[in-house]
């Protein structure tokens, strides 16, 4: 008899993005007229910059002549792509990261879930709270969790706060754990993390033998220059850290599908005979076995994100989300509104007005200001009485959002 | 302290593929001068079909406007893409499959491998030998066997033999199983199973609640009007079996990216507590949370493949490659050498002369013939004194390779 995964029944029912779709449903059918403003979802809006453009075009022309047709490529992605980030990602930065060490991926939703193939399911793992929601929901399916209680905290996992509070910077673990999940800057907070966090977290890990997947998916959002874009810009998280990076949030590739992953050589993590087994192999074991790597002519988009012009454009895209990040943040601050994250983030973080509640203060934005924003609460038990909203719109979008809040709260 | 999968210690160190390049590069080294033919990997030559890369640079196009730009798509796939695929694949042959019962995909090779995510690890597991190796060693990865004996075998795996002595027809298991992978057109041995062989597997699955994966990655090859393309041809199949198929080998696309899975409604697994759960909501939970849809870009790549020029274009691709086969076969047999498939498959498999054990084979064809080919005991214990050759190559290449043959053995 063909028997299920049972971990897969612990998994709340609602997830997050599925039921703000269906309330947006439900109100728009009831209010046919209402001009819907989306700033939940964190999609980006504008074009792919023209260089990409153009070097996708000439990889459309080489797939069709056979003298240039590309059949499987290397599962790691192509030497050209990884050559090109290693090289602008990491050794500009000082960080000591080679091409062989990086591993060319269609997400880092994908990646940070398809880590955990690899690890055992003993693991203890952390993970900040509020949370992007795939890190939780990945390890529950796996088996690393018990079933989740009243609030959706799920037992055998390790919570890590982050609030106004604590400034929004997490205390370590009290009790031992194996892997940490860190992402900055900080879906959904925008916050992010200075270079003495991260060493407290690199020195916690290397005393434990612990491992840190570092998500940096949205680190071309930093503007403050003393902020890390990469773990490996600190000294010995080449020891006990991972990095998944997408080219999504940064050259607008949510819908054309490039990310990465970084497995530098040095990691090794426990055998059940207390062998000590190199990670880069186990991972590149998995990679080859269950993917077929990115299609060429994606790579060759995602190359260009390198070139002169690209880094140009990508640049004026970036700024151009920041720059409705910084208008949401004003607007909302002169709307009486306490609010974090914006400056090196794409997603402001908000307290809600008269301590409603998440879910209560969706509703409320919904029906008064015809606004869709993310529940804080819906990305973890301490993101209760906070707001998401993102900076991926138009220009007028924004600026009209921020009128319809001043007016409705 | 972080520890490993200890599953992936068990694979064979030695993957099929690696060890023949390391033997090519090897040879190719010590004779520089060497003109090798490679019909080992069995990956296309010729370029992308003409409709295809019309419709992919109308695409790139889109991505560079703000006013058709696409960002996140449905995760399952556009339903444009998805209403083709059931249509032209499954509703023109008289079987009932729905668009939103097919989740497309970035290959056939993730989607074997993930589907396992959904099923729990007791799950005894049958697979036909020789055999795809990617069946097997997602399921070591997964902890589904023990380990490995000197032949290859794994224990708690069920193998079904497909030899010349059975017609390549697997027998039913004699346990009872809950997982059955099958593959027809059969990679490797390019054989065929008919409806009475799909039948009888339906019949065991329904009888033992047991499930079918039925990879179909080939079918477009099949060439006998009474072979059947799809196993939901056959009555019954909606309630014991999932399909995988591919564009990679109809259209060309093994380096860009397309495939798709089909998971009937009607399917269920068993939980621990005796009820029955719906697979597709299982998978489309799994789909969800950890894939992020194929490229925009790919997706209209791959729809251009049903518009009429796209499926005269196609058959031409298809019609070359099994050209190739008949060549092959035909060259094969004229130099005394037995051969199988073929004829609604692009792999020629073939009894070593002499009873050479495959590997011997491989190195006598590499240093005589300057051949490349793939040692069928790779796929498997019972693949042992077999070879199989890939008709995938330019018609040069192909006579070539034939002539060579002949004067080698």
């Amino acid at each position: 008899m063909a028997q299920i995964n049972d971990n897969y029944l612990k998994l709340k029912a609602g997830y997050l993005f599925p039921e703000i779709g269906r309330r947006v449903k439900k109100f728009a059918e009831e209010n046919p007229t209402a001009r819907i403003i989306r700033l939940g979802i964190g999609d980006v809006t504008e074009p792919l910059p023209p260089a990409v453009i153009e070097a996708m075009h000439k990889a459309v022309d080489e797939m069709g002549q056979r003298e240039t047709f590309r059949g499987y490529g290397p599962e790691q992605g192509y030497d050209f792509l990884r050559e090109a980030i290693a090289k602008h990602d990491y050794q500009s930065r000082g960080a000591n990261i080679a091409a062989d060490e990086i591993f060319v991926s269609d997400g880092s939703k994908c990646d940070t879930g398809n880590i955990l193939d690899i690890f055992g399911l003993n693991n203890l793992i952390a993970i900040t709270d509020p949370v992007y929601p795939v890190y939780v929901d990945t390890n529950v399916m796996a088996g690393r969790t018990g079933p989740a209680d009243e609030s959706g905290r799920y037992s055998k996992l390790v919570y890590l706060p982050v609030t106004a509070e604590n400034n929004f910077t997490p205390d370590l673990p009290t009790q031992k754990v194996d892997l940490i999940y860190l992402c900055y800057p900080n879906n959904p907070t925008g916050t992010v993390a200075t270079k003495s966090t991260l060493k407290k977290f690199i020195d916690y890990a290397k005393a434990n033998d612990a491992l840190i997947f570092y998500d940096a998916a949205y680190e071309a959002y930093i503007t403050e220059a003393d902020i890390p874009h990469s773990i490996y810009e600190l000294d010995g998280a080449r020891d006990c850290a991972l990095e998944f990076r997408s080219f999504s949030k940064t050259a607008g590739f949510t819908g054309t599908r490039c990310a990465f992953t970084v497995v530098p050589k040095t990691l090794t993590g426990l055998a059940a005979d207390g062998a000590r087994v190199d990670l880069h192999g186990l991972w590149n074991r998995r990679h080859t076995t269950k993917f077929n790597g990115v299609p060429y002519i994606i790579q060759r988009g995602a190359e260009a994100v390198y070139s002169p012009a690209g880094k140009q454009q990508v640049k004026a895209l970036i700024q151009f989300y920041l720059e409705n990040a910084k208008i949401l943040c004003a607007g909302l601050r002169s709307a009486g509104l306490t609010v974090y994250g914006g400056v090196n983030a794409p997603y402001v973080w908000l307290k809600t007005p008269r301590n409603l509640r998440s879910w209560d203060f969706f509703d409320e934005l919904l029906s008064k200001a015809h606004l869709v924003g993310t529940p804080g609460s819906g990305f973890g038990a301490s993101g209760e009485g906070y707001f998401r909203l993102s900076a991926f719109n138009s220009r007028a979008n924004i600026e009209e959002a921020v009128e319809r809040i001043r007016k409705a709260v």
